[in-house]
């Protein structure tokens, strides 16, 4: 089947898909509160409706939680799972929102016009660039190319607790030849990407408990153990003076950059300075002697995502706390082994804790790195697909952050999956005034048109 | 003037004496909660007219915030001052309370007869035992044995805001040869104690900021400064491997213990196993080589008393915090000087800063610590008067927390201060269910007869 003329179509489709676009975005599916419960039921119908438009087999599918949408296009071709989210964020606080937030506009701004309301990139107008790549094909060919399952949640943005039983359910459903996801983005402002690495995740909490209760600090000042100190001590000693982890054991299954991908992040021309500078920093402080892009794609991390003990109130009280906490984060690479990993950091600070002390773990998640397989040629066809699109190489990049869906699809569907996106940095996804740009939109369309066109061919 | 027949009053009043401070201790002068504004002038002229009763000439004397009650005897001998303070701490949670704190009993226990309410132990029952000393006094001889200042506080438990400024503008008036506190407690249940040091206090606030906004830990984790983990470096080298605090120049000023203290301490038998066991420790963790009653009373401190950074709710949240934050308060002993302390301490931490993070100091307070001239010939004769009517030597003791009030006697009005209080560990001040043994009320009362007696004789 041919792909210039279901590009035309797309180009000529923009307005109309826009305009469904922002039909999709003025339906609050905030599914992390509940008085929005219908509103996200409201979203899953819409759906399917849509769906059911382009003549895919789509239907509502209950869960505990909010309804999954998934939907067959049925026929012949290569089987492609394709997953996105249509619940949205909260919205607060409102009034830094310059138009409400599911009023959605198209606005003029300085970079293009862009699409303007909370969801349009976060997730609903990426999962629409599919979906519409989808009707303009079925306008052209009267069929699609491929043996389509779509598949969309409600749940990302509140932790997703219905998710993988729904997998495991209906496993032999989704199950496809790939999967493709859509809920990330470009690199930088111009350049395609397929992320091809996911750091995993590990989250821990401790609680050290010293003294029975809070003590007052001249009476037993000096006498009695702080655990303040007892957790700064420990916070202080996750990281050698290099910037590595001292965690027993933490670089088992870290594997060096190849040279392959240390020569294509090299050509990515990474602005570290620009990137830190919208942060107010100025300089890496990661491992040494690693290149930026590592310390955030490929290299492992320890973070301190929260820390509390004693008064933190305004004002000063002299008291000598009880108990000292903190939320401690790992982001994993390679095949580290994130039980092993927890094992020897509960080991480490149990070995560090004082006499008159004890230590209490909460376990807050506990995920691999995701690394793709690019050899898969799926995954040449799509980038080739995305340079045309953009007039510009596509990047195989890493992610440092952590996208369970992708190794749910392995681990529990066996299939590998691609993640491709057009969000820009720029698009306050979480934030208010998000947006979506309306050329990531359109380019979006059009890619996954040819990245169907590409995989079938 | 005989002592005798004033004890033998003392005991004849002991009812009267008893039903005058619950009279007191219905007035719920709470200071810091200005509903109770009119409760603490009330109190301030309930003290007046009872001091008038005895023939002080008192009055009340307006500050800008809760009054002054000042009181003169007039007559020869030395000059005294005696110090309390009339307003009493919140008594939230009100739930905890057996009865109404401001509808106080006379109540049986295991261990003899309390005054149950608020402020009966802190501090009107306390001052009260010097008043009804006055009045027995008086009503034995017609006259008291020196010449008497009485100075009562209403703003003790919500800071003293105006008690500096009321020293200095009635400096003249307010020194005496010696000032007498009553805001303390025995040694254990049945040593009477004489106080002659009490630590200092330097309180200090830093805050460390590095990304100028909290950002995703996938993002920039591994390549962002975290100041969570700067603070924790910072706070981990505040003390040694023996427990000794690093700031530079800090043991500047710190007394060894003298052999004669050393010995009359050992005498005191401290079980710092009772101690530390009664908030669920075992084991002094202070600095190495160090006597228990040496960590809380003679040798300096640095203890955090609240640090806080990041997520602190509920839950993760991988959150790469723009600030961490930490509260730090120093107790002071010999001759440190707060003001240099709080330079090197800061000089300190702030070499300790890496590139890209910031820190900003916020200042809680700075005190030296108060040594009292146990040469003084007043401290031995109140040490007599306290032995003889406890029938046990009276010890002089340290005092790990910090009372400005007695720093203040000596910076602004250069006289000396002996602190001598009949409270006991288990009088639950500042907590629900506040007591004052009657027997402290009784033989606090008798103990100041006979410190007035050695005093002038």
């Amino acid at each position: 089947m041919t792909l210039d003329p279901v590009l035309a179509r797309i180009d000529e489709n923009l307005d109309a898909a826009t305009e469904r676009l922002l039909d999709l975005l003025r339906i609050p599916s905030i599914s992390t509160d509940p008085a929005y419960k219908a509103d996200c039921d409201r979203a899953a119908d819409w759906l399917v409706e849509d769906l059911k438009s382009i003549g895919f087999e789509a239907s509502k599918r209950a869960t505990p939680g909010h309804p999954m949408v998934v939907a067959h296009s049925g026929g012949d071709g290569p089987r492609i799972l394709f997953y996105g989210h249509y619940d949205v964020q909260p919205v607060d606080p409102l009034d830094l929102w310059d138009n409400d937030p599911f009023d959605p506009q198209i606005q003029d701004t300085a970079k293009g016009k862009v699409i303007r309301g909370r969801g349009s990139s976060d997730d609903k107008g990426q999962l629409m660039t599919f979906v519409e790549a989808c009707r303009s094909w079925k306008d052209i060919h009267g069929t699609l190319p491929a043996n389509i399952t779509i598949f969309f949640e409600g749940e990302e943005e509140s932790g997703s607790p219905s998710l993988t039983p729904f997998m495991r359910d209906n496993a032999e459903e989704l199950t496809a030849d790939i999967a493709l996801i859509c809920d990330t983005g470009l690199y930088g402002e111009h350049t395609p990407a397929i992320i091809t690495q996911l750091r995993g995740l590990l989250g821990e909490e401790i609680t050290i408990t010293g003294p029975n209760k809070d003590l007052h600090s001249g009476m037993y000042g000096g006498i009695a153990m702080n655990p303040a100190r007892v957790l700064a001590k420990i916070i202080a000693s996750l990281h050698d003076e290099d910037g590595r982890i001292t965690v027993p054991n933490f670089y088992d299954g870290v594997p060096e950059l190849s040279n392959e991908l240390a020569a294509a992040w090299d050509d990515l021309k990474f602005d570290e300075k620009d990137f830190l500078g919208s942060v107010g920093l100025s300089e890496p402080a990661g491992e040494k002697g690693r290149r930026p892009l590592e310390m955030i794609w490929s290299r492992p991390t320890c973070e301190v995502n929260g820390m509390t003990s004693g008064y933190t109130g305004d004002g000063f009280k002299t008291v000598l706390p009880s108990k000292a906490s903190a939320k401690i984060s790992f982001r994993l690479v390679g095949t580290q082994d994130p039980l092993k990993i927890r094992e020897d950091f509960r080991k480490m600070v149990s070995a560090m804790i004082p006499a008159d002390c004890s230590v209490t773990f909460s376990d807050h998640g506990a995920g691999p790195a995701g690394q793709m397989s690019t050899e898969d040629p799926a995954f040449s066809k799509a980038r080739e697909a995305l340079t045309d699109e953009f007039e510009k190489t596509a990047a195989y990049v890493g992610c440092g952050g952590s996208i369970p869906i992708a190794g749910y699809f392995k681990t529990i569907l066996g299939m590998d999956a691609m993640l491709i996106g057009f969000g820009k940095d720029d698009d306050q996804i979480h934030s208010p005034n998000e947006k979506y740009d309306l050329s990531s939109f359109h380019k979006g369309t059009r890619s996954w048109a040819r990245i169907l066109h590409n995989l079938t061919n």
